[in-house]
């Protein structure tokens, strides 16, 4: 049992980190290094699969912090070898039990297959749908089994192949790692929605990928290069080979990986994170100035905009909230409460910096408002005497369907209120807003095409491809005209 | 991490206990508690699955006993609805992981199934190969997953139609409870291998299935009859269908069930366990005397024996060894020592009893040897001046293909060995074996066909039906008309 | 936390098993071995104290049973050097705490001494008064921690004087094992209330003592001696040192062990328990004879009293209650269903065997009756026309002080109704008790002082020394003349 | 067992955090967020002492985190009442058995107390030598049993003379939490070594005391004092009834509160932490400047260092390093590589941010200098062209004894190596230390008397109080004059 399962500050969940590592007698546990460093990816679950030295694959897998899942150690001394991948994961709605913790292990007449999955597969029930009508069953309720349905009923005559047409099939964002008994693989979508690197071990040249590059660092390993979109690389004992499954592709990388997801040391795409967030305060210092007397970041996600907003404005950058670096579940019943109880055993406000103090508050995000709320009724108490809002991102007013928790837009407090509303509402005395050109001007990704790179739809509506299965729940807005979409290329 | 998984005796493992209630209040904890009725059945793993108020299933299982499984009350706690099955599991060479730990659950097009099986299916891989052919992706590595691909690519109309058709495809000895989210369903093979019962509680009405009556008796139900070979029954809100999905049947329990495995006050076909295992005792005792101080049984499996010949024989039944209640597991690595510190935390043999006393050692099998070696060590240890060794059932020579982790002769003392070797093998003084006629008649089914309503194939080599996917490793005792195979019916 | 504190089928509680070993290498794992062999002397808490190379002491304790307390093999990995002590515990009403979990280990002037305790200081609150008037700390609510401040206080010159010193100021019943950096103590009480034993190892020829003889057999160690009342032996570098503290002793071992408490296997004094038992129900068959079609024990416990009764009234000894050898733990709440399911998680009855028999069955006492009416009722349940219940033990009218938890007549059933009475209220058609005399005669201790080497106060009131701190709870007993005290030689 | 029991940065670890509540229906549960929040002063044991409705305490202790050890719901459940004491531990040395964690609890003459306490008693061993040679047997390493034991040998009239007896024979630091079925006591040293503090809740108007403001603001409660030197404070039904022990005191915090141990949103005696730390890089900055690009803070504790510095320096303030916000453990073994590994799982230098930079590394304190040669060393290996470090704090050079596990100059880098040694040992491009004169400003206590209020003995040698049982390891530096003591006041 998880014994440490906490509220998501944001209500905003990536699903899930990747980890992968061919030819390293250590394997499995610099993949549990390696996930521990992408453990804000995904905290409701982790698995390792290593693959044994008489080829068999073992798997271990459980609820819980990594930690948790791990903590006896014998868990670990089952993962022998020298491959393994791993994959943390944060749950969704409707989907918490052990059956969607991955990786998933499956057996294809005597080979072996494991899977770990990062991304949201849009045309996954229409395939599920078919796969089912030939006879498919799914174990678990996650898409990340349909790429295994679509390998196996592949009629190419190599497995790689099969991989290939089977990878055509699918829409939306994926970052796949798969482990056979005799390769590694790695596949990105054709959009380049998520993140996804590759590494080079110094020793004895085992190759590592995983979901960011800080995930890299930890096992000292070198940064190669970021998966390409439409890449599937293989990893096998006669090195790496790369190759593109599909030439039909753009970049479109999520923003909230600049504006949230991704660790500040992480570079995605030659853009490193904390840069890019220092960018966008900086932005939103300049698009909405206020007279204020000190900056306090949210930590940890805000710190960087908070540096950036308060060297731009010249103001002190300052200490005002301070969040408690251990994780503890509260004991009180799911309520209102149990919400702020969680924000006050996570973030504490300062008195004695924010009293009498006009604060500026420089967050990255709002999404539900509730935190927000607490955080603002927190300094008020410890005696701030203004406290303005500057959110470092535009305004989350749309789903998003490539990879991240946030499918409809029932619990996104912009798409219900307007900017002075919602002010009311969280309590603040003004709420501002980054534009959506300062949030694509701070990240600067180094392309040219449609989008700079990005993916900004949570904020303009602007789908870089059709959103398949999901249409129908956007259909009202794509009729006005207030969400559009990009063919496919 | 489980932590009492023990040394089995004999290496001779059931493969599973199955338990389901359909309507009552506390499904999951009855099946709870039938399972523990169960627990001898399997010791290595175990799952519940309930239908939950909405209709969607949830599932607990991990390695370990029962009581470790649920050891954290709140995986009780998830288990909610009036309905709910079951298993324990012995797992099998190879297959260890938590992947293979029953009841499996399935998603069929947003219908959920859940499924416990008891049994061995001897066309499998057959089966297996042909379903990968076709593209079934397999996640673990029992058959039982083959029983929800066959249902999945029926074309029959209706889900109760699909299922006969499935059914019709297995060969072996296979008891399954399905649970889907509008009924409950029991099957057995047509040869009716594994003991099968069906239950009803006193007051809501329920209805509950199990592996054997005993689990019956546990949560109070009322025993209705032994499920019949070739048997499907389906529990819904309208109450209890019986059917057959085939005519073409016979009765040929497994004998070991009445030998060894199952629980001395369960009754299987009208016949109770302890009764037949005295009756076994009382046969050996006059097919072998031998002049003796007492009669000493192995406890617990053979103390039934032991009364039997005892009283046959007119001798004392002594408590010369005893048995520890609690069950731990050594701390000593996986070497002979482990297997003798094993035997010593579970038997003592009674200085006190049997110094300078002639032993009849009585004991129901014997399978590997190992055991009997060191309990007849123990009990010229402590003093026995003659141990003779009477086991209460036939000669071990051949393996079970039906349901019992047994399926090749390497490990079958009496396949390689004659008896006078096994008796110096083992130390004892002299050993005699029951005649399979003395075990048919002990047993003494109310049944007229042939093989008196019994697998006997251990023992005589004669299996009741083509063994499939095994024929090739019976091959050369085939040629040679050692061993027997009638054809399906 | 325990996952399997289960219901005393009894509520009738030895409050411990305690084993120590001195001079083996794997002094910590014999030490688990023995204890395990000893669980049924305490199922709520275990601990091990080891000598580790250093001269320290390190403890590992925990709630729950053994295999639960050392299901982290780490803990046993703590456990280092070639000494060690361990202790089981059936926690008392109102001492549920790990503080009260032994052995208890303290810090004397940098000497660190562990100790581990089975019995009960009758004098222990005046003394603890003394004590603590002279300014003692209390860590535990046991009585165990007063011969650590005896010893503390004593004004002898050496450690061995200041421990007969202390032990010669307490009564009641007590066996201690002591260990310190330098030596293990073993000390009897000089009425040898508890059974306590001395063993050799084979090999390197370490010593081991123990609650019993059946531990001693689990780490293959030979029976030296039983500890004789009024010793104290002392185990070093130079081997066993016999001594007594006192010369003052008789021999009054509680008939109880005989009875209920000790294993089947163990030897105390030179008498075999399951002989011993074995004679209590061929007494009882001849004092109490019924007409009847079979005899039924209550397993494990009165199987050996069984076993007599059937040879001595010639009647078959049936298998017509069966127990699950498994151990979980019902999810009820606190109830009076609880017990009753308690004992349905444990026992069940064979219809095949009793229905339609008039039933002995045979129980080895009967403390608070709720647990015989269960089994009455299910006999009954599964078609017994007749139950006639005989205990092969007197009835239990009186507490107990000298090492088992029952120490008011509150919840003693025959001290508050006569035998009819209780024959009525637990359902049976008759019921009838051994007498003390045929109690004394079937132990038949070869001693010949008062009590024939016994204490059966229990039974006949009839006390072998004062009772101290709890005279006042006999008060009018006592001035009855109904129970009488011996006083102290 | 402790999971997540992790490598401590800098092997200078804070002996504790206490809290207590006196008067709240919620008494335990506010004790565990009081104790989450005070979880980076102890990470080894937790554990929390509660005054259930009779009166009686129970407690429930266990080794590793709060979160770990309370992961079972079952154990907060049993913690019932309006009052409840806590305590987080970090073992030192040699003690780290379940017996050293706290809250003690013990037994007088039929009153329980539980006892939790912050500090070191540097008269421990004289008082305990004496102690034992009255006859105290102590079961504990630590020194907070000998309160227990003088209170019990004190032959005042009344419990709160006894403690105020047993306050004056205590030399050192310490702050004292007692629990009793009447009261709850707060007891601080007549120097003030340690933190300390007192609030009130809002709504009943319960009391807390806990080691640190920060503690106080996540259960809500309203700050009302420090407890001053030389104070005891009694909580019971009548309320808070504040007193002195003594009138011989001064106030001399320990400065390292300021530098490391305590929450930067915590106060101590009207002093913000973090405020000082950001003045304490201010003064660094002034006091020895140098030529770079940018400000790199270890994080998190020296962050408000690295903000003075930046701001007073005028250079950017870089997220260079980065913290992983997950604790885990790794699994190589003990040696030096683990140490890295343990750095690497912690932090990571951002290549983006430093790469080609001249870093200016802000660090709190170097202790042994390890750490920080791991963190120079990834920042070059992040391309950091010039890493000077600046310490905002003197440099470490003689041991603490008042609460702090740092007793001996064995570890102390700067105990045995010029500044340039430590420079080039460290790989240091150069190194300097704030001088105590900035340090003392930095903090700028308003307090009069000698040394300005604090403690400044490990950068200076300027002991405020003779250490007694310590005074021969510094027996020649003490002679020398190298180190001083201010007498007893």
């Amino acid at each position: 049992m998880p014994t440490t399962t906490v509220e998501n500050e944001k209500s905003l969940n990536e699903e899930c980190g990747i980890f992968g590592i061919w030819n390293d007698q250590k394997a499995a546990e610099l993949t549990f290094y390696g996930l521990h460093a992408l453990q804000h990816r995904g905290q409701e679950g982790a698995g390792i699969v290593a693959k044994q030295a008489d080829g068999r694959l073992w798997q271990e897998r459980g609820l819980g912090l990594l930690s948790e899942v791990f903590s006896d150690p014998r868990r670990m001394l089952n993962l022998t070898g020298e491959a393994a991948i791993g994959h943390v994961r944060y749950a969704t709605a409707g989907n918490h039990g052990i059956e969607n913790i991955q990786p998933f292990m499956v057996n294809f007449s005597d080979m072996q297959i494991a899977l770990a999955h990062n991304g949201n597969i849009t045309n996954a029930q229409t395939l599920k749908q078919e796969l089912e009508d030939e006879g498919a069953i799914f174990q678990s309720s996650s898409d990340t089994e349909i790429l295994l349905h679509l390998i196996r009923r592949s009629k190419a005559p190599t497995f790689d192949e099969k991989l290939k047409e089977a990878l055509l099939r699918l829409r939306g964002g994926f970052a796949f790692i798969l482990l056979t008994p005799n390769a590694m693989y790695a596949a990105l979508d054709p959009h380049g929605f998520r993140p996804f690197v590759i590494g080079r071990l110094p020793e004895a040249g085992g190759y590592v990928v995983a979901s960011e590059t800080a995930a890299l660092e930890t096992v000292r390993a070198e940064f190669l290069q970021d998966v390409q979109p439409g890449e599937l690389i293989r990893f096998d004992n006669a090195g790496m080979h790369l190759s593109k499954y599909t030439e039909q592709t753009t970049l479109n990388i999520d923003a909230m990986e600049y504006v949230y997801f991704a660790r500040p040391d992480s570079n995605i795409y030659g853009v490193n994170v904390h840069r890019a967030r220092k960018r966008m305060g900086e932005a939103i210092a300049t698009e909405q100035p206020v007279d204020a007397d000190m900056v306090v970041g949210v930590p940890n996600s805000s710190l960087s905009a908070a540096m950036g907003y308060a060297e731009k404005a010249q103001l002190p950058n300052e200490m005002g909230l301070v969040k408690n670096q251990y994780i503890a579940r509260s004991f009180i019943e799911p309520t209102q409460e149990r919400r702020e109880r969680a924000v006050r055993m996570k973030l504490s406000a300062v008195p004695a910096i924010v009293a009498g103090q006009r604060v500026i508050l420089v967050d990255d995000s709002i999404v539900r408002g509730t935190t927000s709320k607490y955080i603002i009724k927190m300094l008020r108490d410890a005696g701030a005497s203004e406290v303005h809002v500057r959110i470092a991102s535009p305004a989350f007013k749309y789903p998003s369907f490539y990879g991240v928790d946030m499918q409809t837009t029932d619990e996104l407090m912009a798409a219900h209120y307007s900017k002075d509303e919602m002010c009311d509402i969280i309590g603040a005395d003004s709420l501002e807003f980054l534009s959506v050109e300062g949030l694509v001007t701070s990240i600067d990704l180094p392309y040219q095409g449609a989008g700079n790179g990005l993916t900004t739809a949570y904020f303009d509506g602007h789908y870089p491809s059709p959103v398949y299965d999901y249409q129908d729940s956007l259909a009202e807005l794509a009729a006005a005209n207030i969400v559009t979409f990009d063919p496919e290329p």
